[in-house]
């Protein structure tokens, strides 16, 4: 029995061995970019047809392919904190958290943005002073309803 | 001597009374909205022009000035982490994280999003299954470079 | 200026001196009884009408009227586990968490309860070998919708 | 020999491949949904008799039905709480627990409710507006008694 | 308003003060000492006559009598358990707990010993090689019961 | 190489698959039940003839044999607080563990209860509103000496 | 009321205004030196005789002698530790601590050192490449004894 | 590949079938007690020649003998902590921690003493009324110099 | 009396106030700048002499300038990391910490870098691509000796 | 598939048995020995070239190279800080961080050290003292701008 984590690792792996970017996987199973990747990282159960289209693609066996569409536990601990790339989006929550907070309340009045019926998209934006990352978190709003 | 977290306070509860939206005050400095939410809330030094125009709008005291205008220590600590609004962020993050780091290393290479030369937006997208929020994260990519 | 947690404890006090059950509250703001305890608890922030109700049957201050009215950032800290009526219900999320998990995706798919779209309700229901405290959590169901 | 968190994932990949709900099988061993699920997921111990039904349902071996018989060491330790799905139950309690003392000590005086004596169901409810996670949490009250 | 921990340690030094034993109060309330000491240090509530009966004896003004008798959060916090008389408890525990677990279930079968319909002692046992510290922990038997 | 740990569990399931209870390995030992139960679980290092006794009614292995000898390294850890069995001592410790410092001074002086000249025992005992578990705690009282 | 450890530090600032030595004070009492300090810190219960020995040579008020009096809850704290020059001593416990145990163990048998009859002396040692710090824990060994 | 931490294990297990005691091995090395049971434990490169001899004496495999001349990552982690005999140590220094630092300022200024020019030495002192722990801290003073 | 920290906080107001920067402090000190600046936020006892002259310079009170002559209890505690101009260097450690170590080991054999017998130095470095900010830290090494 | 972590062991091993240095692999692939060292050890990814040199510098498998080249979650974990010769820096940070801080926003105004844009160099410097370890950090200035 393959675990969700231990599956992610070995398509971490399969796709470097097949020459392909996690865009072009998206683009063959015609699923968003950031669901994508996270799905085959073990976030998300997938379809019986996109695990197929995936295991064809990153040539997987099939307890990986089983592992892939089973019901995670979502989550990625607490160590992954500490790499730079991901502690960057903390440390920004950490000093914007209570802004955003404020001007949800603002504009939308008491509640939250969904992280459940919720897409992500990360761009890159050329800049002449050094290209951007642009990532867009877009959640339906849920007002506080009793 | 009025700490920078106290001044934030302070702000907070002068903006009620004063009957003024964050995104009025913001339009009244001609500073983005989560920048001056953000600012005033004590998470950055504001200009001696910037603090005076706020005490202005809010009739704020010479010590909340004074404490506008001082560098902090960033932060908001771990306590916030629970408010529902504030922890979906978080959530999306150990859900996510993963996903784009994977993301950022393939359109960029090895590298971060910078969370200092950066800028964030807090939008209400309409849509009729419900609103949408939609935070646009925007941080120049910095690459690894010894 | 008073904080949203003080408030909480003045009413509590209040509520004792002014000889009232929570339930009594409740029924003359015309609201449930988790709901109001919770508000007027600091947890949510009430309407001008509510808190003018609240603080009459009360006989509270303005500042605290204030108070209740703000926007709460919610939750109640680490320490209020160890209280032995709240850690009960931790300890059946210990023991009955995953089975939840489990018979949520089973009855609704990939998803989850909402807790902001929720309401809770606290019944004594007599039984000849002992009353029973019977507690409902009711919440939308989100599903995992990109 | 198997421990009964192994032998909790042995089940649940069984069940999957058997093509059983969790609500069978509960209905095959003619015990209520929850504590079934619990128990074959390793947090009560099963009678021979049980773990014997079960393990013809699921073809289970000798070691797993062992193991399912066990007095187990309870808990689901800390990194099932990032899981948005189970989260959410801890957001309600962080939201409202204190609400919950204070009606409990209300409607029953100085006393707890039992997580021992206790049972628990969850319900699909059907509503126009979105169908609801209805889960009710029933326990025996206990009073402070020297 | 006087907290809980407050009242608790006013107690404890009007004790002092009045040159009373905890086992001289307990029996003029005609409580169990370590219930009467329990209460008094804050970790229980105490009826109106059983707090008038304290205030007269240690002194004690209507806002600690007050105190006295509301319903408390109940538990002691981190920072006592280093304190050497305390810790050998928590020491006894990590070495001896499994086998208190082990010798329950066998004597009585799956479930706990409450500590809610619970009662404690603690004696002074002369010995020639040393007096002994005798705590009895005495709670009604729960059977784990769905 | 087994650890005591190891050891440990191997013992539990071969008490099971011997059909012996605790008390009557500890009979046959001639020993404590606790300290037979705590030995056996690896908290205790025990004599030749012990291990080679228990061995024999057990039907255990030379390595695990060796293992019970062994000088341990004892505790058991944090995760096992959380089982509801043990978790119930704890919170007595929490709510009454202030009330035992203050018993144990009055009546010895500075000191503590030693958890080194220290023995336990289980009882169950007899009660028409349902049997109690009773649990004694016997340590030698040593005074702060320099 | 003044606490234990408030009193700690009006003595610590009295005695560098009285222009004494810990040392000189010790002597004064007619107690050791380590003692003498960390009673006057808060760790330990004063006599009232050495109480108004201290309060005489420091020039303390009442209320910091009869703090000097009371019972301690004993321990310094988390924060304490990163102190570089207490530090040290937790360091060596990391790198030294399992031969320590090996060590008495095969001096003494199963068995600690005591922390309550317990003796510790701080000395400067001279020595041409450097004084040395030379610090004396001697404690009574107790033996595991049921 | 042999760890540090593993070596140290087989080491332990070695000596106890060699029948030989630590002093034993640290008097045939030419070494301290503690530096040499340490340093076998794996808190010390060791030279080659004293590997080679600890290799005889214990009869090591060659792989072991290799990760006892590493360099180690030193430390014996938090679990350790809670062991009893190890235990009391740093019960002495959350006692008397701040009471050593005012002494070594009080006789040395400010500095620290060095745990890494640093010896240790444990010993049984015979006494009538029971023998005692010795164990002698000694380091060379360092002092703040910038 | 004026705590060690709360006087760091009146010294970094008044220098505000008094126009001055650390460096022209530490000049007229005639020391280095970062030992002033940790002096004078209270992490280093301060000779008298230096304390009366950076209470002229910043016109400080007596009770301060006898707070920055006392011995500090160093660390500046866990909060501070989070501040991104003080994370960087941690973030650093993080990801250079075990090469720095294998590199120490390399050129100077088992053993540190002294924080005690230590300096440090802040430069800003003029570079056409963004100047660069270059600490050098700089400490006396030390030899594991026995 | 070796993890990065593995792959450092397996390189740490294979230089010692190769009896290079750290700094001739890093002179042999013309890099700086501090990024030789950690890249070696797991935290950056190496190019082909440069793997495939130190693939034969040190007669590492194929697979220990392809980890070589993986894209790491950079960081070290909480057990690495206990040691001595990384202590010591972390303490360095305790004690002087918010000098740096101050000093850094002096010189630099509102910004931070990367710690991406950014070189470390390790050097032995000879003093009569004693010699002294040197670390510069070397980061670029990045300001904060929106």
């Amino acid at each position: 029995m393959v675990h969700k984590q231990q599956a992610g690792e070995v398509v971490a792996q399969a796709r470097v061995r097949a020459g392909l970017t996690w865009a072009q996987i998206a683009e063959r199973l015609g699923k968003p970019e950031v669901w994508t990747t996270a799905a085959l990282l073990g976030q998300h159960p997938m379809s019986p047809s996109d695990a197929a289209a995936a295991a064809e693609l990153l040539d997987l066996g099939a307890d990986v392919v089983e592992a892939l569409q089973r019901q995670p536990y979502r989550g990625s601990g607490e160590a992954v904190v500490a790499d730079p790339t991901i502690y960057r989006f903390h440390e920004a929550l950490q000093v914007y958290g209570p802004a955003l907070k404020e001007l949800i309340h603002e504009k939308f009045g008491d509640g939250i943005m969904s992280a459940i019926n919720f897409r992500m998209q990360v761009e890159r934006v050329p800049d002449p002073e050094g290209d951007r990352v642009v990532v867009t978190w877009d959640g339906k709003f849920l007002d506080y309803r009793w």
